[in-house]
């Protein structure tokens, strides 16, 4: 064996000699867009749906192949304005428990109440078949995520949504680029809402927005990002102010320009991690239907310790002293997280599974083929010295 | 009378040869931040409380003399975050009905219920006498509004709010920069949460924050603005994304510079108006306390028929035929909103009266004594010519 095969918490040198984060968001340089924003705050248009937010909604729907969008200032805000554009505000939404809280909690601030349903083992989306077993008489829709950009299974979730009369929305806050049967999503179900935050394949810095081919949905959307202003002044229902700013446009129009290359690259990367860790013993992957190409937002990893000879935690642990920052996504799992203990407490095996073993690895957009190998190298590694490496974190902890 | 006395209505010269309108947002050149947007760019961090956001928030502190501001992606959300920082999610909130929809709209979101109230003559700022009077075992916060940036008066409230065991908070979305004796407000009530939309004096495109004097709702507030995280990923309590880009924040710290000027140039042109529209029959003036210096968000100004000879409608359609762009502000008071409909409708006279009868001047950061004496000058002559001027207002409006 030689020397500088030892993981680095055993003292090997360190894989990467620069910290590879979760995330290395990539942004155009000012230059290329300076003299438009220059003239927007010469001119006072800054915001409320200037010149470069429609331009940039006109592309988004065109790349979507969507009658429109509504752009909004981010995420979560764009959450909010789909829910109550398809007129949510009152009784139960069947949500994963396994995603980011933004989802259950956007359910919450609508006025509804969020009912957590168990995941896929192969996608981490959701159950389809758990989500049909907790509809009840209170039920107004289904609100799937495609979490880690993998799209859930859009066909299935229609096919409930029509059988119950119910809306059936996605919150594809990680998915924005991800095509199905080659298609980019966005036109799925009653509509979809997309994240454009930094940590996103595509990003605006903040940013999102609301996709669907139901125009009404989308009049209604635009009225809602707009404190709810229907004829003039009055407004039908409580909006929000959910307005993007002109420079988050015209970045996003800057990145629309090099999103293509950068998906192929995030699948290439994932294609790498695949190939390398699929073969390790205790490592469980995604497996997302091959009718998918997924952006891939990170690539999540289960470990199980009992083959791995590691816990998630201890792989968190020895990586991080390689210099790979990997993340614990997404731990805790929404049915666990204080804001829902009100809520019925039971046992979601597989989004607990999922939530409490999975390290997720990070996919840039301008991730290099070696730096995709050092994550390969040190799974390998850590797990040929797994006992030691155990011993040593553990040592570690009990130092610290 | 000189021919170029007539009103333009009438067939005289424009009083302005360039539109004055509503608004006139000044920003700071973009090669002064450049340099630093360029590099928050280039590093990835662009969000999510970046060194620019949290100087920001120094400065911002420093300005208001309170141990700390949450910065928002807008006042909206600031609004939210404010009342939920303050434990509203249920029960009735007491606001006034002369504001934008917003306010209301915030309350609804937050799960409360809206109860509104009138407002004072002379300021436009909810009248404290009814807010008592609207008091209920229900009732869990007072929330008024410093409506043109006119402070609403801070004593009576927090006296109220203090007898009667109730958070009292301000929407002070208009009235960053306003003082009320000598201190800027800010650390008035249990919170104030302020808006630096492009339409105010103080903008950063949007944006936004809640200010305090109260270390615990801060800290709370800090954590709603992202998505209530309060212990790693777990919340105790749904939040939303309401953070500021770092963008905002260099425009924000740009504009800190000439925000003192910038007041004082407001608070000139107010003068001026008054000056000149005081003596004119049939219109009425807000009347701050000689102990505040509003920013004056805009200049309103309040139409009697009966004595100027001319309603708000004939007066804004003048006044558009000079090139001088004023605002029917806040036309339809909130009260009478379709949103609202399922509230007991009842009379709010002097809501009432503002809201029809009103019409807001523009004030800007950079407006000449020219500019204002234009929106004067024109008042006096459509007075003067008030009859024809009607009568040509008509035969238009018969002619659409």
């Amino acid at each position: 064996m030689r020397e500088d095969d030892l993981p680095t918490i055993l003292g090997g040198a360190r894989l990467s000699e620069r910290p590879l984060n979760i995330v290395r968001p990539t942004f155009p340089r000012l230059e290329r867009f300076a003299d438009r924003f220059q003239a927007a705050l010469a001119s006072g248009v800054v915001t409320n749906q200037g010149p470069y937010v429609r331009e940039f909604e006109t592309a988004l729907a065109h790349y979507m192949s969507v009658p429109g969008v509504v752009a909004c200032n981010n995420g979560q805000s764009a959450l909010l304005v789909m829910l109550r554009a398809a007129g949510i505000d009152e009784g139960e939404v069947i949500v994963p428990s396994y995603t980011f809280s933004a989802t259950p909690h956007a359910v919450r601030w609508c006025g509804a109440t969020p009912v957590f349903a168990d995941c896929d083992e192969r996608t981490f989306c959701i159950d389809s078949v758990d989500v049909e077993r907790r509809i009840t008489p209170r039920t107004r829709a289904i609100l799937a995520v495609d979490v880690y950009g993998i799209a859930c299974d859009y066909a299935a979730l229609d096919a409930i949504g029509k059988r119950h009369g119910l809306k059936v929305l996605y919150d594809s806050a990680p998915s924005f680029g991800t095509r199905v049967g080659g298609r980019p999503v966005g036109a799925f179900g009653d509509a979809q809402s997309f994240s454009f935050h930094a940590t996103k394949a595509f990003a605006t810095m903040e940013g999102g927005c609301v996709a669907s081919r139901d125009e009404g949905l989308l009049r209604r959307a635009a009225e809602l990002r707009n404190f709810g202003q229907s004829r003039g002044t009055d407004c039908d229902e409580p909006g929000i102010n959910a307005k993007m700013t002109e420079v988050c446009a015209l970045i996003g129009l800057e990145q629309l320009g090099s999103f293509g290359a950068a998906v192929r690259r995030r699948g290439e990367v994932a294609a790498r991690y695949r190939r390398g860790l699929a073969k390790l013993p205790g490592i469980r992957l995604a497996e997302p239907p091959s009718i998918q190409e997924p952006v891939w937002l990170y690539f999540p990893v289960i470990i199980a310790k009992a083959e791995f000879g590691l816990d998630r935690e201890e792989v968190f642990r020895a990586l991080a002293a390689e210099n790979l920052h990997v993340r614990k996504y997404f731990d805790i799992p929404c049915h666990h997280l204080t804001a829902y203990a009100g809520a019925k407490r039971e046992s979601l095996p597989r989004a607990e599974a999922a939530a409490y073993h999975v390290v997720a690895l990070p996919v840039y957009n301008d991730m290099t083929d070696e730096e995709a190998d050092h994550f390969v190298r040190a799974f390998e590694r850590i797990h040929r010295h797994a006992a030691r490496v155990a011993q040593a974190v553990a040592k570690m902890s009990g130092a610290a």
